[in-house]
């Protein structure tokens, strides 16, 4: 019997057969989108409860066993709920869901990993609350583990992991440990302020396998009296410095309240229908049918969106001082602006179905739609490095881009999510799952864009499972002595490494080459 | 020859003897306000550059020697420059003060941990860079210290540890990491994202003793076009409560913008002239009293003070909200709007004296006048534990704190500092230095005061050397999970226990009783 058996086995007994997963069962955990594939499903376990996972952890410990934590296991194009490795056994959190508690006042709520966005916006709105919960484009995943692994949304508060305040974490040896205000015995501060008493350990169990968390504070903003939604239609391609750099200097500025997001032309594409609706050609869409597309769909080379929340009389402002920022040749604005009927905050009744976004704080999976790009079982690879938010920096790294997406043949979609200070440059690959010629591209593209990003400093913020070690290896300075530390924790928490070895390039001493 | 005097012997072969300071001389290490008397003044070391505090790390790490790191020395109420143990090397590093790049675009700076609030002001404002300074009561400190240690300032950017952004850190057994995306060579993301790849290890260097941060990426806000400072007096004491759920409820909505601050009466005579001016009596200024030097301050028994800053649209409107929701019987507002001539950002040129405060972004060392509150060579303790932001529970504690000061015969001094969530309940212990009778006095009420809040489940945020232990003892769920969890953190990086043993609380090994 090997010591997953012998774990699986034992685990029947903790939390009951029912809730361990066989491999290569219909239940059995994979990645819907694999670049590389002859992968197996693996095996997994479904604890109910915060002991529960002590007593896998404990068992783990004694088994010899890797345990690979999901939350929900929708990490789509990272890799799913499928581990680092086939020997992995998933520790599937998605039955521990209880949203254990709801404070309107101070605006935050305290839930267990296994709650998605939606039903924390389900909860809130039966509930009439009057919170908005920050969204990422798919609603389906776990609120705790986008925040934990570092994911984001489109509103105010759609850097998730900043928004976290107070963890309960399972560690390695099984052990129970609160965070930050939440260790002192019945305090009100538990989810209400971040940092504790000396060295701040929150952030340790982010992208990270130093510990399982079981339940986590996070911060929910107040529902906002207006919403607005506009878009920015922006021409020419070469406009795209002036528009970045407006972007990032309105945020810094703090009139653009969320992160904007800027669009190409085959990006809104996706959203509309397959490829061939557009194109059946081999080869990246040529430029003359980028303008058909463009011309058809009645946008910009770049297309903007951006939100508003808050007072009405605040809202007139930003959109003044916005559309005064974007008075440009071949700029185009348009905004909606919806209020409540007689002084009452708006409610999603009033917002027109177009405007009823991630940005609006709407959970969605309409997203999912795009990945039928090139087939109907279709499937895509992330690439987002992070850039400064420069235009005239991003525009040059978007035509190395660009040339590389028709060197290998693929239509290149683009979506900047653009902060204060940075850019997100999400790219994706689409592809045809299990088409191995065209997986063979991918997988080339791929690298050959993350090391145009690396040349330049760039480096994606989070990665897809089978490129996990490749992001690591490039955090150079004085002989890798981050991740040499990252590792020493992991050997001093954890060290038999039985917790999610290899996440983020992490592995344990008994694994490490 | 003790390891000491071995390692300091040693230590002036690296820096030069006149980097190294004897104890009991007049460059010694001190607390300059002792609760507890009796102590010495320490010996310490000053190193010029990175490669000075490796050595020295590494020195340490053979003779056995406990450094204490300090930036400026100014944690004044804290215990100065001084170290938890006598026998800890005070390991100064004020001449490490260069300001190595501003970025005004992107507003930020990396700097070192020499280099002061006025420094950075005086630099930005000399060069016109266009960036607004985020600084704390008093000036003389260190930028860089102050976050680390997560202090606070009054701006919107006011939670200084959430403004770094890449750390320069040299580790217990003296090499060099960098944190985040400065992990990477060369990289222009540097110091403009927080995070880099895996479990994030910034935090683990505030309020910390598990390396010591030799130059930090640090974000700056652009200097708004407008600047507006207001007050609010509130005539009554019961209604505290209305003034602090307003301003919570207005900060949740980003109305204000920075932690507003408010101060009873007390707090406004220990910036206007010794306490003899008012009252010559022993025990607490009786309320009559306190009526009369209200009276004559003209002021509320409550004081708010608060800042806006941005577009001259916005600032109108937030005045307008605020105007609005304070219109209430009893409550008197005061905005003062300062704009730039011919459409360019506001100068301090045209910002009026009284409104060139650390809310405008002056750093200052005004308040260092309050502490001559009982005597001309007066000191001060503070008791700041954190409060959840509802004014009913704030008021309620407030008149046990109240009732404690009356029971050992001081004056209560409060100033709230008010965020979204929670605020901080500064409240401070005047006393004479060196008077045994009213220090005896001092420590009893501290203690008292540090219990009733123990028993509401608050807790200071940061405490002085003498109180760490006590404070971190209060981190009861699971037997102190979360300080063990830092002892493990801390046995791995730092085996012999050389840097700052005891800070906040965490002992190495050796050192643990």
């Amino acid at each position: 019997m090997s010591n997953n058996e012998e774990f699986l086995q034992k685990a029947a007994e903790i939390i009951g057969a029912e809730n361990v997963v066989s491999p290569n069962t219909d239940t059995s955990y994979f990645d819907p989108y694999p670049l590389n594939t002859g992968r197996d499903h693996v095996a997994g376990v479904r604890p109910a409860n915060t002991e529960h996972v002590q007593a896998l952890v404990r068992l783990a410990n004694e088994t010899g066993t890797s345990l690979w934590t999901v939350s929900r296991g929708k990490n789509l194009g990272y890799g799913g709920s499928a581990p680092r490795t086939q020997d992995q056994v998933v520790l599937d959190l998605s039955r521990m869901d209880a949203i254990e508690h709801v404070d309107s006042e101070l605006a935050y709520a305290v839930i267990q990993p296994g709650v998605t966005f939606f039903d924390l916006f389900d909860h809130i709105q039966e509930n009439d609350l009057g919170l908005f919960v920050s969204v990422p484009a798919l609603g389906w995943g776990s609120v705790l583990g986008n925040a934990l692994d570092r994911g984001y949304g489109m509103s105010p508060y759609g850097d998730h992991v900043q928004q976290l305040c107070g963890l309960e974490v399972v560690l390695p040896d099984g052990s129970l440990m609160r965070t930050g205000m939440w260790a002192l015995e019945d305090s009100p501060l538990a989810n209400i302020f971040k940092g504790g008493f000396g060295p701040n350990i929150d952030q340790l169990f982010t992208q990270s396998n130093l510990g399982i968390v079981v339940r986590a504070g996070i911060w929910l903003m107040p529902f906002p009296e207006v919403f607005a939604s506009g878009d920015i239609k922006v021409d020419r391609i070469e406009d795209l410095p002036i528009l970045l750099d407006k972007i990032a200097e309105l945020r810094r500025r703090e009139i653009f309240q969320n992160n904007c997001l800027v669009g190409n032309v085959v990006r809104a594409g996706t959203m509309n229908g397959p490829r061939s609706r557009w194109y059946e050609g081999e080869g990246s869409i040529p430029d003359d049918v980028v303008e058909e597309m463009k011309a058809k769909m009645g946008i910009g080379h770049w297309n903007a969106r951006f939100a508003l929340y808050g007072e009405p009389g605040m809202i007139r402002e930003r959109i003044r001082i916005i559309t005064e920022e974007f008075d440009l040749p071949g700029f185009e604005i348009d905004v909606r602006v919806y209020e409540g009927k007689d002084g009452a905050p708006v409610s999603y009744a009033e917002i027109d179905e177009r405007d009823q976004t991630t940005m609006a704080g709407v959970p969605t999976l309409k997203p999912l739609s795009t990945i039928g790009w090139y087939a109907e079982d279709g499937g895509h690879i992330d690439i987002a490095p992070l850039v400064p938010a420069r235009g005239a920096e991003v525009l040059d790294f978007y035509q190395e881009v660009k040339a590389l997406y028709t060197e290998y043949g693929f239509d290149l979609y683009i979506g900047y999510h653009v902060y204060a200070r940075h850019l997100v440059h999400v790219t994706m690959i689409f592809f045809e799952n299990g088409n191995e010629e065209q997986l063979a591209r991918a997988r080339a593209l791929y690298e050959e864009v993350r090391k145009a990003a690396v040349r330049r400093g760039y480096t994606p913020y989070r990665g897809h499972i089978d490129n996990m070690d490749d992001i690591a290896s490039e955090f150079l300075f004085n002989n890798h002595a981050s991740l040499r530390f990252q590792e020493r924790l992991k050997d001093a928490l954890d060290p038999n490494g039985v917790i999610a070895p290899g996440k983020q390039g992490v592995w344990p001493e008994r694994l490490r080459s």
